[in-house]
């Protein structure tokens, strides 16, 4: 009861404890927070559902007896309106993983390949097991890009179907590639190469070079752009992805989704979440804040680290990793998981602000003890 | 506002309001009725959450921003030991449909071949579709059971694997197959023949011919036993199935889920409804009820119909299917769907007893005109 009674109270403080306005974002979070360890090691968003979202799922239960319906189509219209497509450009998944796991199904087959890169998000080359694809894992360049002319080079070594992976910004790095390196590719490539472009941490971007893989679906019918719930709207648990891309593309996709996707509590806080405009803004400035405070310790204690364009951030570890992150998990704090093959770095998600000071005084006192 | 003050209204009747004995179960919905058609269409559970389910979705609203791990150990757990089994025999989907789709892909391959009764559950043939599957439809009996001689004949005809689907109690028939024909396929089967069991309507079952097929995970690895959250427990609209299967088949089946599945709330909410004891009950006592008005009217106006072992129910219509269902719309309550090759049959769900009144006197209506 007591837990019940703080997230009401939470409730009700969202409500209404909210400024908006431009000059002056507050970012405290309104959700209670959990016990247990400092989860920052699965890039979630810790400000919690959006208040019209808690809203929502509340409304929600009374039809959460009754098969997903009636959030589906307003959210397959807001999104379209969002990103300027017609309803059939998009594709809904558990997740934005579920889209990955399909169009990992469908591009499936004898002399299948996927080209990706090394290191980068795992699902894709997880669901790409059972079905015997070969994999063409592409080092980053220097500054942590995809290498994109390596990639194409690889991509037109043999014939049969491609899978072209890109996760822009870059997971676990965190950095981007040039986007016009990607839509050159994307321009002059054959049918038989399939461009999955994941773009999870899109929101967080603020770069010139950067922009969505979107404006291909129209026109191409081998393009198709990734996008989550899970991350600026804080929605990871609930499970709502999907993807965009050319109509054909899409029905031939939904042959291998599973059905009543996404499930209703999940899409009607989805609606809402997209409805909430300070949502962006707030998770976009708690961000901007934990990473400030993230950077300016790693930079003080002289600790290397990659540019970082989304809500995690990978630092250089002394010595080894595991250690590393057994040590952080003796001090309640869950960070990373091995990266092969950057097993020189760690992986820190973006917690709130008071979540990084935290962190950075245990990394301190590890500097001080020259175990980092 | 105002419907949110409805649903907690109803949550606050809902944790005091029931009568669990075994003499007299209170069957008054302790959700808000939805607004819009009455629907009758989706064999969904009308009582709504169990209210431990309710509440434990307000209570996880506070961690439904990371991604779900807290409920699927702990759920897992409870499962294996109402199944007499370890967790490793478990496999959760998005809904029982995602255990009937990675058993699809599990199984495909060149010369593959599904076993299935005609009519039966659409869900396995859809999925079947991009796989090139050849499908042995296989007509039920006189008594709308499976056939399963004949399907055994099917199976057998060559080589190749073969999945073998058996809907029991069968959807849309609402009819039974006698489990002693089942094991005895199962204890002579080859290796090559995986049976999927699919037991969603398992609990509803009052006849000492059925029993599950769970008795043989321990020892086969080729059967697979799906079952649901979405009829007995009223969770249709969160999406929480799951297999029963051998270890070594669960390990291979998981390389086809989609990741992080069940969802956080609705891994709570199961939880919740398999710890609630008065769920069952109570859903039962609701069903038997409606069934009950359902069957009295269609004897007393001479509409044949089979026997249900179910929450939804065959009775035949004179005249066209589409015609009967266009105008139960116009009366504003969905019903059924054409299930081909059955076109001289409505289904219609089981609804709360008041519903199955409203539904009944829209049906008298319609025979004293001659339509039904």
């Amino acid at each position: 009861m007591e837990r019940r009674a703080f997230v009401r109270a939470g409730l009700a403080a969202g409500l209404t404890g909210f400024s908006t306005s431009a000059t002056a974002i507050t970012i405290d979070p309104v959700v209670a927070r959990r016990s247990g360890p400092l989860r920052l090691n699965s890039n979630e968003n810790a400000l919690g559902l959006a208040p019209a979202a808690r809203r929502a799922v509340i409304d929600g239960i009374t039809e959460a007896n009754r098969y997903p319906r009636s959030a589906t189509g307003p959210l397959a219209e807001a999104l379209a309106a969002r990103h300027g497509v017609t309803p059939d450009h998009i594709v809904f998944g558990n997740g934005s993983t579920e889209i990955i796991r399909i169009a990992v199904s469908a591009v499936a087959g004898p002399r299948a390949r996927i080209v990706l890169a090394d290191p980068t998000f795992e699902d894709v080359f997880r669901y790409a097991e059972p079905f015997g694809y070969t994999l063409e894992r592409v080092p980053l360049t220097s500054d942590y890009a995809h290498d994109i002319a390596a990639m194409r080079q690889r991509a037109y070594a043999l014939d049969g179907p491609v899978l072209a992976y890109i996760c822009n910004p870059n997971n676990p790095t965190g950095t981007l590639t040039d986007c016009t390196a990607i839509d050159d590719w994307i321009g002059s490539a054959p049918e038989n190469v399939v461009f999955v472009i994941d773009e999870a941490y899109f929101e967080y971007v603020h770069s010139d070079r950067y922009w969505s893989s979107v404006h291909w679906v129209r026109e191409k019918s081998n393009v198709i752009v990734v996008r989550t719930f899970s991350k600026i709207f804080a929605l990871a648990g609930m499970r709502v992805g999907y993807g965009i891309a050319h109509p054909e593309t899409t029905a031939k996709l939904r042959a291998y989704v599973t059905r009543n996707t996404p499930n209703h509590l999940a899409g009607v806080a989805a609606l809402a979440s997209l409805e909430d405009e300070a949502m962006i803004p707030r998770s976009l400035a708690a961000n901007q804040r934990g990473r400030g405070i993230l950077t300016d310790a790693l930079d003080d204690l002289g600790i290397g680290r990659l540019p970082s364009q989304t809500n995690f951030l990978m630092h250089r570890v002394g010595g080894d990793l595991e250690t590393y992150i057994e040590r952080m998990r003796e001090q309640d704090i869950s960070v990373g998981r091995p990266f092969p093959p950057m097993l020189g770095y760690n992986r820190v998600s973006i917690g709130l602000p008071d979540e990084m000071e935290r962190f950075v005084s245990v990394l301190r006192t590890f500097h001080e003890r020259g175990w980092v």
